[in-house]
């Protein structure tokens, strides 16, 4: 049997990365790529001694006894190659290299319209990617990491993230998520998701990702041993969710931004099993920092994020967000009765939408932590908008 | 056939609730019961509305033109009684009157111990409660509601909960939630919960909770009309999660607790379909005003709430919290190692716990809206907890 491969990944390991440049490392496989540092890792020392304990499948029984206890390891890890997980509702797909899971979207994954937030689709691109791995036979830590990569004391990072959402999926809807992984440069990984209706195949949303190895003890950015190569390149497709993959480098927002939300603190809830501040809140931030009227009649297109450094618990956090200037394209439409477009000055006069601020359609973000003598990026941002309709209630 | 019975509930839909008590009414299922006010209610009318819109199965191919609309309604509603939901994995037990769903614990649905937290049981009880009543065949507007309810302008309101945990599952654990109603009172429904290992079958979590019907125009408590009545009373059943349910008047805490969080503002992601702060958004404003030091080193084992009025988006929300004055029983002994209790001075001591803090292990707490000229009570709390084992990592 070929070597089974684990295609890892997870949003909340996006560990310490930023600072110190290290010219002696060649790995650049995106201009946008992430830094090194020298920080020390204590955290994810802690969450590798708790992965070594890991046991075999079958240890539960004992597990039960100690309900005092953390019970800190992912149940059933396989230990070879599975092609369907019944619970999961997971399936190999793509010639058995990527994963599809059907999932039901769930009422409290919803927002007030009942269609599905951001955080659900990042949540989900999440656990997908996560269960991919499961799948693969090769977890070996629960974060994603292959075994080759524990023996090698190499984690994942995140480096890059991109999302495009045609629409929201309503509560109740059954969609089916796909993802998958290739070469991204030399060094790197690049993981693709497609979110689409079971039922007509409708894509809601798209996602790509791009992935580098760090060496959790030198906080340094890492080539790909052989070793790993071997495991996780049987996996690797030529395969893009988005075919025409944003590039442009997001500016560096200054201090004269137009919107400026100071003294973020990390709550215990918003801390991942890694210790850190999740992904979504991340981006829970730099969204809320858009003014609310913006945010009640919009909804959100895309989203580009660079990461530069993790955030910790203990980390006070400035979000900075600024609109383009350009509030929207000349003569544009929404469709909105099945293929019939609407002329702007009835959505936007005193039509069916009521008259409404002409707000801009795309944002960009800089989440930084604050220092006493400087301040530390987290990530880069860029989001693109378009308004919701509102729906006007008939009296019953 | 017998009629078939909606079971309703859902969490979000605390609804106004609180102030001005009516003499009037009858409705005494429980000595905390909510009591009634005459708020008028704009949001839930619209929900109204948009349930008014609901289409009939099988209408989702237009709605998929348009991708700018917020799709209000959940999809597939049946309007007869299913027996098994396979996308769900869920399924009537108990004779066809409960409901029992299977599910996974995700990795975004665990904090950093790797074991789910208390507001992913939440999540999972309001998830379980709706789709038992989808099942029923008599889900009208998505909330809960009957339609026997719809037309008799109720909607359900929640008085009280209370959850007891056992332990915690693990990221990965497939368990089985189990979920059921009765009678409470004349007017109310008890609904119960029991969240257990799908393959041990050890009980995580049990859970109970008391429902009262609300007219949505008048905002008055309401008795339950004998065409709602049968609807769901031939899916009562006699079968209690917790043996001993807890009654006992949790005290209103005035200014001088130890422990208050002020200036609380719900975000638009703390909001639900029903535009309501989230009741787990509740729980955690009411535990994270206890000591951070406190939380680290506990873990909650139960919790009890009453409720008395919603809370809107706009409303600034105080949390108050005391702790209990005796901080521990005496020769308490935590059962570490199947079945071996360990003297109090070695986990206590220096021993594997490390030195720490001897802290109370139950509080009282109060989520209340800080008015201009008085405070209204939004939810009483009571908590209980027991100390964590904490895992010292070994090196790899």
């Amino acid at each position: 049997m070929a070597p089974l491969a684990a295609t890892a990944t997870l949003f909340p390991c996006k560990c310490s990365i930023g600072r110190e440049p290290d010219a002696s490392l060649p790995l650049k496989p995106n201009k946008n790529m992430v830094k090194i540092n020298g920080n020390s890792a204590t955290r994810v020392e802690v969450a590798t001694a708790v992965a070594s304990m890991t046991p075999p499948i079958g240890m539960r029984g004992v597990d039960e006894e100690l309900a005092v206890l953390p019970k800190s390891f992912r149940q059933n890890i396989p230990t070879k190659k599975q092609t369907t997980d019944s619970y999961r509702q997971g399936v190999l797909i793509l010639g058995g290299v990527g994963y599809r899971q059907t999932v039901v979207i769930r009422s409290y994954e919803v927002g007030a319209d009942k269609t599905a937030t951001l955080d659900t689709f990042l949540n989900l691109f999440q656990e997908t990617a996560l269960n991919h791995v499961w799948m693969s036979g090769l977890l070996g830590d629960g974060f994603g990491a292959t075994h080759g990569m524990i023996k090698n004391n190499l984690i994942w990072v995140v480096s890059r993230m991109q999302v495009q959402v045609d629409s929201y999926p309503i509560w109740g809807e059954v969609v089916e998520i796909d993802t998958w992984v290739g070469a991204s440069g030399k060094n790197g990984m690049r993981r693709d998701w497609l979110i689409q209706s079971q039922r007509t195949g409708h894509i809601f949303a798209r996602a790509t990702s791009t992935w580098v190895m760090m060496n959790q003890n030198t906080r340094r950015l890492s080539k790909m041993p052989e070793e790993v190569r071997a495991e996780i390149s049987p996996w690797f497709i030529d395969k893009k969710a988005i075919k025409e993959d944003v590039t442009d480098k997001i500016i560096k927002l200054n201090d004269a931004a137009t919107y400026i939300n100071s003294g973020l603190k990390p709550k215990r809830s918003d801390l991942d099993m890694n210790n850190h501040v999740n992904n979504v809140k991340y981006v829970g931030w730099m969204l809320e920092t858009i003014p609310e009227s913006f945010l009640e009649t919009h909804q959100l297109s895309s989203i580009v994020l660079e990461y530069r450094r993790e955030c910790g618990s203990s980390d006070v956090v400035e979000s900075r967000c600024e609109p383009d200037e350009n509030p929207k394209p000349e003569g544009e439409s929404v469709d909105l009765f099945g293929g019939y477009p609407l002329a702007p000055q009835i959505l936007e006069g005193h039509g069916i939408l009521g008259p409404f601020h002409a707000w801009p359609l795309s944002y960009t973000h800089l989440l930084q932590i604050k220092g006493e003598t400087k301040n530390e990026e987290i990530v880069r941002g860029r989001t693109t908008w378009r308004k919701k309709f509102s729906i006007i209630p008939f009296s019953s």
